[in-house]
């Protein structure tokens, strides 16, 4: 069982009629109902939840946080972004959605700005898989086919990735790292594009397939928070001892 | 002042018309033209002059050699391979352009198949900047446009690069690592995608910019084989002597 | 139920006493008895059974192969070398042992020579976990300890890997990037350096339980070849047909 | 010209005899004196001088930014670190030193804690050269010999590097990536592990030819701010227009 929390800072769907006409459980409901499995135990958290909804206590009981945020980005507390960091550094997986690449757990996990360039045309996008035998791209053909995204662009200002998973064509002319995955300590991250708030994205098969793979792939092997301790000589007593 | 030695195979131009209009001195005789610059001495080598063309005291001469073959890579030598790879491990860069993807050389750097899509459709290529500050970028600007293109299309097998520095998106809805970079021992490894036979790519200005670069990046820091010795302890006499 | 292949020369065993002691059975014998698991079906091949012990028909119903070889590298046919190359491009996992580095099918996956510096003097081993959340190090501690091994140092001629699990001090003061994983095609590859034939360290429980982690990380997630089809526009017709 | 900015805190230096005897003009005084070149502009700035000695104008002035903390770290004002960060993230080069590595700048770009273990037993240490094509391995031996250093040991919690330049092994058993390369947005950033207060490491001949060389290797290539637009199509006017 995989203990998956979805935050979503649930601002658009409730000030805008188009965006809630789409998802009127929220962008966390519709996940939840659509991510729903056996083995993943599935809760969720929005803006105005915090901090307490993501406190350590919550943390220490999430194997995987997705995260979907866009104009509540500032309003997400310090407080949250640090224990969030630390959660991840300690084993906690994480996957990023479309404009999460402007949060600040993101920014500050990534250590860059996490800037790209961005169109809002409805173009069609084809996501093409890079690396077949990746465990998120499982079950996905050559390429997903979504018929109207928000157009991202490069340069993404993020660190050379782990490894690309994804790369979207837009029908506009551009081209965008649109799946790519990075580690942080112990924790595994990783970023998805697809899923502007104004197209049904996250009702797409495709979509939510990578979505479910990345939770089994972000699920931590250990969590186990490393620290900086004064050691004693590796063969002199207890080598895991600390002074 | 950097020894460059450019490969084509030479063998499109002299068997098509169509192709030798577009490049009657051959696809090595325009690249030498366009790339001539004060500080590059460049010489040019064909199919039909191997294995000599590229014996061992050629390429102790080559700081970068460039690669262009298609229809005749099964014909290249298999000692010519073998010179070329010892080469690269020693640190003479190496660019490998367009259908180079299949090439032995690039194979046998890679430890791949190289293999990726293709359509001939003349698609209309974006070939976008993806690092902005990596010395192969400079003087490019967001992307560049080739209004006419064979299309490569992803999976591209080759192991995951270090850097990425284009990606180019296909009218037609493919994308493409256009341009990656790799390290084998001491030397640099960059493919470059465009530069079909069938389209005057060749001319372009920024795809020459690129080469330019590509050629003054991978211009070795250092030159000397890595072997295997047998050594005595490190602390022991001569730290550097072999038994 | 994972299909392991141990493919081990098996010819110090015959050749030297002393060897032959500490590996009665061969290194193969070993590793098969010590890794036995009721989720590891495993067989074991050597060097007089190339090449049809390890023909394609063989690599097909092998999902990790493990390789130890030092003194018959060049004997092991050509034939053989790419069909394990092929088999590792199509999703074959494969874990090379010590002296492995130098082998042929290693070098043609890396692209590079392998090559190392080395003394025999039995020195002391530390082999440091430097990525505890990885699958092959679970259940490591912060180091192994190996009493006596050969010393292998840098500078190790191969790629930058995608993840360093180990690095090794050596009492006379090398270090040495002991624990590295690659990909190439949908193939995992992990290099393991502890092994010497003159040495019982394959009884080692730390060591058997890294390449037990090894396998259980190499089983393939998805096995198929890679073509370089010819391809129609992905929105046209069936997006997977090839022309 | 490099316009080369060197960071101390100068804590050290003020209020410990052992260490004021060692570096009497502070680490930064040494640094600048043994690094001195016609090539490069150098200046110094300490914890006291702090904010304003690394305002923005003065970033914006410097190429390469050294920087040795330790028992300061925390004082470091948060609107420097978010500066020094947006400044890599623009070009600026950045060294970080020894105890560098639990610095707020540190990890803001690396995103993770900067943990490791660590012991003062005066350990001789051998600075092993791993990338010896590497720009900043240039005129480096095979390793570097440090009679005494401080003892770091893995994990270090740091993502995985784009080059391991350097791994050290410690004579009491431990082994450290002591030289390290990543990027962020269009800034270089290297680790390098000597400096030890309690020693006289910033005076020997080959630690300073490294930090010299990784000077000339971060130096920025371009140096821009990369934001996030909100473009037109890339073939509707002007490529570079922002709506």
């Amino acid at each position: 069982m995989i203990r998956v929390m979805i935050y979503n800072e649930y601002l658009h769907e409730q000030t805008e009629e188009k965006i809630r006409a789409i998802y009127p459980d929220g962008i966390h409901g519709q996940l939840k109902k659509a991510l729903a499995a056996d083995d993943l135990q599935i809760r969720t958290v929005t803006l105005q939840d915090l901090p307490q909804g993501l406190s350590k206590e919550v943390l220490d009981e999430t194997d995987v946080l997705l995260w979907w945020g866009h104009m509540g980005h500032q309003k997400v507390p310090d407080e949250t972004v640090d224990l969030v960091k630390q959660a991840v550094l300690d084993g906690m997986g994480m996957v990023f959605l479309h404009s999460g690449h402007h949060s600040k757990p993101f920014r500050a996990l990534m250590g860059t700005s996490g800037n790209l360039t961005w169109r809002e045309d409805g173009d069609r996008a084809l996501v093409w898989t890079i690396t077949p035998s990746h465990p998120i791209a499982q079950g996905i053909g050559r390429f997903i086919l979504i018929d109207h995204e928000e157009t991202y662009g490069e340069p993404f200002v993020v660190p050379e990735p782990e490894e690309t998973v994804f790369i979207t064509n837009y029908s506009g002319g551009e081209v965008f790292r649109s799946g790519m995955t990075w580690k942080r300590g112990n924790g595994k991250i990783f970023y998805f594009q697809p899923g502007h708030e104004s197209f049904p994205i996250y009702y797409h098969p495709d979509v939510i397939k990578v979505i479910r793979n990345a939770i089994h792939w972000a699920n931590p092997v250990c969590r186990t928070e490393i620290t900086c301790p004064h050691v004693k000589k590796p063969l002199e007593g207890n080598a895991d001892e600390t002074v």
